[in-house]
């Protein structure tokens, strides 16, 4: 039941996140929608197709599009008479990174699959909501620019999830321990601005090979 | 029969609509069958994908394949001598919205899903073809832009459709009442320029929780 | 075992293109390795995803995630001291785009698909991962611009490769033959600029039917 709201809660941080995104393009309304849908709802959907769960999360339970929308509908209203509290937002949004990737590991465990399969599962229930959100908005995804340690924080605490299962520890801890890993690296980069080196080619090799 | 002549007329302008698109961006022919194809297919194929149907629809039946192709080939050399009828082609265009999207709904009730649902699968069975279309030509999908209600459209006449079956309208009645209803909106949209309100951040919230 | 290793030397040079792209998009070391991925198992996945095969390849065979990872973080140092061999990149590109797309037709044909459904999932194995490295790097894909006769060389490769099967030729020559006319008119369009013509609209044009 409270893992049930924390997870609605988690869905609507990223429906706002979503939502925030869209009014820097100048959508309308229902684009506002469209966009905070396919935030919250897009990591856990490529998740449940590459792994053929039925039906997809949000399908089976449509609820999510409930809390969904009304969040990004809400946000409209806020935002013409405060700033949104980013702040706030951010650490929100750490805590349903850390929510949402280790349950992804957890579902990719679940259905068997080793280790390196429940990493990527968790980078991609945290991180390609905001991956088809950036697409749709027609800018270079975020996660892949130098960011502040999004995805890094999902690998990392996904890993000592999968580790400390893999050693023996029991469920709990071990979801715990990870998800507090990602959350503590997010505040880290947030807090003391770290990031990861950028890989950039010089102009001499900027032909493709194909 | 007739619905099925419907069907191939209806994704041969889906792919007129992608082969003139693709025209705007210069892309080489080939390309331009691509996104023709994208263009028609791509809002079933993410429905079937979503609902685990199989086979997807053109797999199943690849003769809609084949209409795409010849619809969007025969777009290059019209257009090189004559403009495309674009009054036309609107209109068109919003029948075939009305009718993939009410199928879409019909699709999703008949495997067992809430009318919220249904409502979505008709969004994206209408919809999602042309967002791909745009996402590919590297343009902010025009869904989701300050439109001629091109979305709401399918929202209000799936919504009318679920609910005259759910007050136990038969079949045909509520199918037929549906498809109008999507396409008066958006000959409304057209004619009178409709639009939803634009949702626009001051710059002052420019700061994303990412 | 030897067709093994070519399929991870065809991985791993299709992630070296997708970090040579991120490169010239100046990524942080992560999304190297992210687009890296989504370039070499992208058209694959979507394969897969479309032909409802589970698991899908590198969930089934994680060992491609491994080989991709490697490819691209040893990209990085490389290209700090020495330009990329961009002329043998394009031979091994071609090679793997030979071996990869009459694959996808293979699998296509022995799910009991008709010849044109091959010959498109050929196309998609080949060139959708490209086309999503592209989408993410915020690119019109290459292979819809003029180009190099990328899914022209795939399309009649696999088109020939199909017809053999139907005359009755047996498996592997019919193999041989597709991949060898894939990558022959790969050659000849690098080597002689071969080139689709281009399909663009007059301004007059300009207005999209929706």
């Amino acid at each position: 039941m409270i893992l049930h709201l924390l997870d609605y809660a988690g869905v609507a941080v990223f429906a706002i996140s979503g939502a925030l995104a869209a009014g820097r393009k100048s959508l309308d309304v229902l684009g506002v929608v469209v966009i905070a849908l396919v935030t919250a709802t897009g990591g856990g959907t490529i998740r449940d197709i590459l792994l053929d769960r039925n039906p997809v999360f949000w399908i089976g339970e449509p609820t999510y599009v409930v809390v969904i929308v009304l969040a990004a509908l809400a946000t409209i209203p806020y935002t013409r008479w405060r700033r949104p509290p980013l702040q706030s937002l951010q650490i929100a949004d750490a805590l349903g990174l850390a929510f949402f990737s280790i349950a992804g590991a957890q579902v990719a465990l679940g259905a068997g699959h080793p280790g390196l399969i429940a990493v990527i599962m968790a980078t991609i229930t945290g991180a390609f909501g905001g991956l088809l959100r950036d697409v749709l908005c027609n800018e270079i995804p975020m996660i892949l620019r130098k960011g502040q340690l999004y995805a890094v924080a999902v690998i990392v605490g996904a890993s000592i999830y999968v580790l400390l299962l893999d050693l023996g520890i029991s469920r709990w801890p071990a979801t715990l321990t990870g998800m507090l890993a990602v959350a503590a690296i997010r505040f880290a980069a947030i807090v003391w601005n770290w990031s990861l080196p950028v890989y950039s080619l010089p102009d001499a090799a900027d032909r493709s090979p194909d």
